[in-house]
């Protein structure tokens, strides 16, 4: 049975202030709520509608549990999950960095990326999107229990303390097939409408590009920008 | 001013029976209704909020473009396009086929990948998602004049009569970094949780799969669909 004061905090943490001042997220889908527990993450509620999920989860009807979802359509386990301390850099030979992805979509699965790849921290403008969003932990599958967002101020100071080329996505950059790729260095991608913002292009070293290989008067403006860090980081380390 | 006949009418075609019945389909947003009436698609209506869209455009208020967008917020811009007659197969050199996809944001960003990388054609299982999905017409910005996505009963028997070796992306497959990737070939993309189906495996020549970097007892299971084609496209692209 949920108690209305639970039920009221958990639909607050669909939005950033509230998980910030709770210290709580939340978690949806079995699958991924599993994950967490696997990689020790605190939690402080699990609730399930099924038998013999989890010895600490509180069994709830399914009509309760449509109530507290932040989905069209409730998964059978919700876990409310302690927010993290913000830890230390870690600093990789390989960065990645984003700059205003807005798309909740986008980052989970640019986090998942990551950790195919065997990255353990990604880089975020704090115009990006939280990565404790409900629509990003469910786009990363679990990685995020692998891979840190790890939010900065102002990214041109973060990035260039990092004392790395700075390299960054852009439509009009050198085509990544040709260019020489640092395995030593930071790559930026931008925002899905407006790409790397003026101020931090400043800090760029170069620029880079995947190229378009439709000829004709009509073709593509860009690709999305989770495509776009699929084909760099595969290019990044296909070689390594 | 909308009849209340044409609001119903729209608002029905947020679903496949409807489109195929009505031989219609919505796209909202200035640039991708603007990419579709620049590629000659024929339209049946255009509605805005704006002045001076377009001399056919009918002018809505903003309360009324809510009320018939498929969208939680309204684009300025919705038109009713024509849904074209089904064509024979294009066959190119490289096939891209697609076994069940069921997300519309995966299935209009592959649409767009396609575009980058020049193909025109996209082969789908009737289990893939319809690509007149008016989420699947925005993800795919504009991609749509120029991909046509041609959906088939059978993958297996289409896919053997074009009489080119089949690889199927798999987790267990060969490397695509080292593998060899012939340039007269097909290659498909399965489903996002049940991969290939086993049918459509009996009639694979061969698998390849994106090696993981990252090593350890935990790691992601596999990559999203879109960024896994996305990777696929650039590997099989970057040497032609």
């Amino acid at each position: 049975m949920l108690s209305s004061n639970q039920r009221k905090l958990i639909t607050q943490l669909s939005k950033k202030k509230y998980r910030i001042s709770n210290k709580l997220f939340v978690v949806e889908g079995k699958k991924v709520v599993n994950e967490l527990i696997a990689s020790s993450w605190p939690f402080q509620n699990l609730f399930t509608t099924e038998d013999n999920f989890h010895p600490d989860a509180e069994k709830l009807s399914l009509e309760e549990m449509k109530k507290i979802t932040h989905f069209k359509t409730p998964s059978p386990v919700l876990g409310v999950f302690i927010l993290p301390e913000v830890q230390k850099l870690l600093v990789e030979p390989i960065t990645i960095a984003l700059d205003g992805v807005s798309d909740p979509g986008n980052l989970g699965t640019i986090i998942r990326l990551c950790d195919w790849f065997g990255l353990s921290e990604l880089i975020c403008s704090k115009t990006t999107v939280d990565c404790y969003n409900p629509k990003v932990i469910q786009a990363s599958m679990g990685s995020i229990t692998r891979v840190r967002c790890y939010y900065v101020e102002d990214l041109g100071v973060t990035l260039t303390a990092l004392q790395k080329p700075i390299y960054g996505a852009t439509a009009k950059g050198d085509s990544i097939y040709t260019a020489k790729l640092p395995k030593e260095a930071t790559y930026i991608f931008g925002s899905e409408s407006h790409g790397i913002s003026a101020y931090l292009s400043n800090h760029l070293n170069g620029e880079l590009a995947i190229p378009q290989f439709r000829k004709g008067s009509s073709m593509a403006e860009s690709l999305n920008v989770a495509n776009a860090s699929a084909i760099f980081l595969s290019e990044l380390f296909r070689s390594s």
